[in-house]
């Protein structure tokens, strides 16, 4: 569907899952790559190699085994990457550099090398799949598969994008977690694409959170492959560039909040909008301290307009505040305005709004001209469970 | 039972409980006082009020009220305060500045001024209270009376210590939050009195979490009447001040300790000592940062040794820490070292720890000598009952 990009699945047996558990994505020569990735200091091999290979800014290949993060590995960790990349170079007869390896699953078991390069060696000549192959391939604890696609006109050229995602939390039990990929035929300079990138994740991905735990393999890549044949993007100066830079925004934006939606436990959806900040960061970081507070989301699962919660949360956030100018809403209506409750306000709408399943919070600081809109979901005895209710 | 304190009980109504709500404190003149207060910055008028008069470093009496925080209420809380404090002082012929004031409960109803003042009415002439009378009054969901006792020699000199609170997690529903008191008949200067509290509470109120949300109520108050006949405290230099800061902070330790065992749905009570970090500073943020997570915290409820989720706590806190140099253990046993599994370590004594109602996680970060040790409970179905399933 994306013109240079071939995907394939196979099955490596990383688990005992009846499926296959191995993507490898083929990109034509010329495709340029941008990423981010995790800010956990615990990152696993795959994440180091991802930041190595993105100093290049040329990519040729992309691997993602499901089942096994490779994580806390050590030497034998960054061996089995090492063993990937070689393999996958030496198919395609380009660079390691160019080879990008995604891994996610348990962590503390170092990737088994004979497993991935038989993996390797029965993809190389598995037939092309979908993307929804693709896309379920990549998964491990998430209950549906996560695709977007999108298209842009550039300088008269048409370009299509498509995006597919795995994670069902910022992180699912053993540290499985969230990846995402986009693939556009757009030719785009690698350096304007992770400016691109880098803008739209603080705003999508940066912007989600599910229990506040941060991976160790989150990774988000965007590759280029340039078929559609459009003068390349270096900046906004050209043509087509804000088209472009919105049709990635709102891959990235939809990306996310699948995996919201794909929350542990998650029976509700919630949209939580800080204005009146004094910096667009701020609002960012008061909008996670709501999203990420458990009585918060508590307290929406039990369809509970407890906007006092909201006020604590606001409050522990760290961030400049003043309690008599905090106003807090519950979908189009008001129920505290500059620091007391909104004497009589209309509960029925409130109530009505609670019991559906996309929540929103308004919050205004009341200070400044900073504003952010973040996405989280409940906390349910389904959370619970499934973290709790096993032994790994 | 501290000599220069007697406590009083009486029923104001805040609400439709069928038991007292209101403390009354009353100290003897020459009391000193010292405070911590919470950071978040949506904090009521009652912990403004504290902040200000512990200025003076004098007290003459306290008033709790339960089942209303009076937070997030504007002008007409301050008024409720002002009106506690007034006939406090009026009563006692003492300055409101002596008066020191909490409340704890729902939030965003301003505290009523007239079941307040008929409650004061009925407080001042009813008969003293015992310690577990009080400790039960000021309670909201707390499942049980939490006080501890204390005693130190100082130059020869016995006094005691005798210390209540309340609260079951940093935050309980409606911010009904921890509150604590330690009363001693020592003298103690008011800033040396400040200089211990404010040491052991970084060591102590400050290391307990039960779910990461802080409240806008929390206050914790020492207050010393001078009756032992000491000579008054007023730096280490002094015989026996050692020994009296090291009781206060036993007191403080133990205070701490029930907070986090009556957590909302605890069902087991977790000890994370932190080692080889760059500071103690930092040490205590990484230790918070696992206890602080939803996927460790679920994890120990499900009595699973999952590892993996404390590397990626440590790793998501944002401190100095070497995946290559991380060591952790539960209970005796080491599981990882130096950023790898141990190899065949014994499981048996691991999962019989972890069946266990007490939980002992060891971070080694293999950096520094920087260390710390942090509390809190597992997360349970538990808690999500108490805080989902019900409306405010």
């Amino acid at each position: 569907m994306i013109s240079g990009v071939i995907s394939r699945i196979a099955r490596a047996g990383y688990k005992d899952w009846g499926r296959c558990d191995m993507t490898y994505v083929e990109l034509d020569e010329g495709t340029t790559v941008a990423g981010v990735t995790t800010r956990n200091v615990c990152s696993s091999p795959e994440v180091d190699l991802c930041r190595e290979n993105l100093k290049g800014g040329r990519a040729r290949a992309l691997v993602v085994n499901a089942g096994n993060s490779n994580a806390f590995t050590g030497q034998r960790g960054r061996d089995a990457v090492d063993a990937i990349t070689a393999k996958v170079a030496g198919h395609l007869g380009c660079a390691t550099g160019e080879v990008f390896v995604s891994s996610t699953g348990v962590i503390g078991i170092a990737l088994p090398i004979d497993k991935a390069e038989a993996g390797l060696h029965a993809v190389f000549s598995a037939k092309p799949c979908s993307w929804e192959q693709a896309c379920e391939t990549i998964g491990t604890t998430d209950t549906f598969a996560k695709g977007v696609t999108a298209s842009a006109n550039v300088g008269g050229t048409k370009v299509h994008l498509a995006g597919i995602i795995k994670g069902s939390g910022m992180i699912a039990p053993d540290m499985a977690t969230m990846l995402g990929y986009i693939f556009t035929d757009a030719a785009v300079d690698a350096a304007f694409l992770q400016e691109l990138l880098t803008a739209s994740n603080d705003q999508t991905f940066s912007c989600i959170t599910v229990d506040s735990d941060t991976s160790t393999s989150d990774t988000v890549l965007a590759f280029a492959t340039g078929k559609a044949g459009n003068a390349p993007l270096t900046s906004f100066d050209e043509a087509g560039a804000d088209a472009f830079a919105s049709a990635l925004h709102d891959v990235c934006r939809q990306l996310a909040h699948l995996v919201v939606r794909d929350g542990e436990g998650a029976q509700k959806f919630i949209e939580i909008t800080v204005s009146g900040a004094v910096s667009n960061d701020s609002a960012r970081r008061v909008g996670l301290a709501v999203a990420n507070s458990p009585l918060v989301k508590t307290a929406i699962a039990g369809e509970d307009a407890n906007w006092g919660r909201v006020v604590m949360a606001v409050g522990k956030a760290g961030e400049p505040a003043d309690r008599d100018r905090l106003s807090i809403s519950f979908g189009a209506t008001q129920v505290a305005r500059h620091g007391v409750a909104v004497e009589g306000y209309d509960e029925t709408p409130v109530g009505a709004h609670l019991k559906g399943r996309e929540i929103e919070i308004g919050i205004d600081l009341g200070l400044g001209e900073g504003r952010a809109t973040v996405w989280t979901c409940d906390l349910t005895h389904g959370y619970i469970s499934i973290n709790a209710d096993y032994r790994s």
